[in-house]
């Protein structure tokens, strides 16, 4: 049973409830990114332990490396994670000697012993749900960035068309529309009439300005249901989220606070520290966290990890930034109740 | 109060007891290698939760890059492991840029910012009690392989003379003597002489053949005082243990287990099993395991982690190799009781 609902909007966002596989999740949320069925660096368990019931994997990524050890068990099996799953379909972007080529029928790309295939909207439906996903990505055409309007109208018409094959009760459609508001509007509107359980803005956080995609979230986000789940694709900076929620997003995902934290930055309540370059002041990495890497490690000690490249660095500073976004979103959603 | 008592002795090798900081540990036991302060991917708590309580260090690399942050705290608390710390002293091979020059005063090496630096036997004895370890090893010439018998006899004169400066109640001293019986004898004879807890092995599994090094542990071990520990330097595949084991020797360490984890090589009841390659059989990873990673994960999914390069792969297979050594050594603990 896949229910979405909302319980509360004001002006700093909206409350609302999302249920799959019996779980609950309040909303607005973010969703830990693991492109290839594995949240880099953590365990299953160590992402539930954060507080996370929710996250996202990349469908082609899964259907090029892992279809046949996936598909004999599911994904929920074969990563150990009883959570909620959705797919991204594309990350085409992603691939190694991109570009794929994208025509009408769908995207092409190659597989890893180099032969063709395309993801027609029908194809990657089924390889989502043939995978077991909860919730399932519609096949967007997503310009890369700087993009002409042409080629994002072009893009705008795809998206529209092979929505019309993605429809169903656990799936998402994609909103594109680059950052033109017309062509957002439009397409938003255009989706919007289409059976979906909840909408997508993509395309965003690929190049443009920061308030051109803000912009792009505002005008989108008010041309799409009220009663349907928003979800954000690609933002994920503590800044951007809490800027978004406002206009009514309800899910995030993104590689930001992961892929930091491998690179060494960590998000605290003093800002943004980097590690492994050079000496740190302080004792404790964080005073106001409560993460199992805060609670149990100096801030010498992570500071020398990440110098020496030693694995467990980027694991204790992934487990601290995915616990500081839940704790993040957890304050913005205090904030929504309160206003 | 540091202790060690042989319960048991017969052919299959000797039971003891270890006592340090009031933990007691069953010989003959195995430690995980924390070269840099960390046992590579995994935490203290993991290492403990698999049932280890002591490790092995390394103080020369511990010196050169983290001295200031290990002084401050302590080793223990720097890198939070409250069970017993060997330190080895040296590891001259395993620093970019070696050779390290090597005298009658001691070891000189390069400190990353180029500057040379000696560790006389006292200044390494001092730097290892600074960093505050249980155990203390002795500096030595360990000759690297091939080496002349000239060579390793002026090794064995060094090692003695620089082992009367490294005496204390948590001192090992180290035989060296290459593949050389006479002077295996006399090294031992000479450091046994001396004021010592226990004695190490070095010099070996660096080269030479196999069963030149079992002869030699074998010989070395005879001439040692039966009522002190026996450290077998860097010997860490199952096999060579179990035979060294017979030999009476208690302390093993080695980064073997940990280092064939991380490039996909697990052992398991059915042997080793190499991961990331092609595809593999079988559902589980091994059926008589009962540690995380088996009981958690399929075949197939750390299979693919290794082919993906994934971080988690190296954690999941370095718990399970730590794991299967340490019931090995308890294996090991039972055939000596019941023999």
């Amino acid at each position: 049973m896949l229910e979405f609902k909302i319980l509360q909007e004001n002006e700093k966002g909206r409350i609302g409830k999302l249920r799959a596989r019996n779980i609950e999740i309040e909303t607005p949320t973010f969703l830990p990114v693991a492109t290839k069925a594995c949240i880099k660096t953590i365990t299953p368990d160590e992402a539930k332990k954060l507080g996370y019931n929710a996250i996202i994997v990349n469908a082609l990524h899964i259907y090029r490396r892992a279809m046949d050890v996936v598909t004999k068990v599911g994904i929920h099996k074969f990563m150990k994670w009883h959570g909620i799953i959705f797919s991204d379909s594309g990350g085409f972007q992603s691939i190694k000697n991109f570009p794929a080529k994208i025509n009408n029928e769908g995207i092409i790309f190659r597989m890893p012993d180099g032969k063709e295939e395309i993801f027609t909207p029908k194809k990657c439906m089924e390889v989502q749900d043939r995978m077991g996903s909860d919730f399932v990505f519609a096949l967007d055409d997503c310009p890369s960035y700087p993009y002409s309007k042409k080629r994002v109208e072009k893009a705008v018409e795809r998206t529209i068309k092979w929505a019309i094959d993605c429809q169903g009760k656990n799936r998402f459609a994609i909103i594109q529309g680059g950052i033109y508001e017309d062509l957002r509007k439009y397409c938003a509107k255009k989706l919007a009439s289409l059976d979906f359980f909840g909408f997508a803005i993509g395309g965003l956080c690929i190049g443009e300005e920061k308030q051109e995609m803000i912009k792009m979230v505002e005008i989108t986000a008010k041309n799409l249901p009220f009663n349907r789940p928003r979800h954000l694709m690609g933002v994920g900076s503590p800044d951007d989220i809490a800027k978004c929620v406002k206009y009514g997003i309800d899910i995030f995902d993104s590689a930001f606070p992961t892929r930091n934290a491998r690179h060494g930055t960590i998000f605290t309540s003093r800002g943004k520290i980097n590690l492994g370059k050079k000496k740190v002041k302080g004792d404790t990495i964080d005073d106001e966290c409560s993460c199992y890497t805060c609670k149990n490690f100096s801030l010498d000690y992570l500071n020398y990890l990440f110098k020496e490249k030693e694995p467990l660095a980027m694991r204790l500073a992934t487990i601290h930034n995915l616990h500081f976004m839940n704790k993040f979103m957890e304050k913005l959603r205090e904030e929504i109740k309160n206003a």
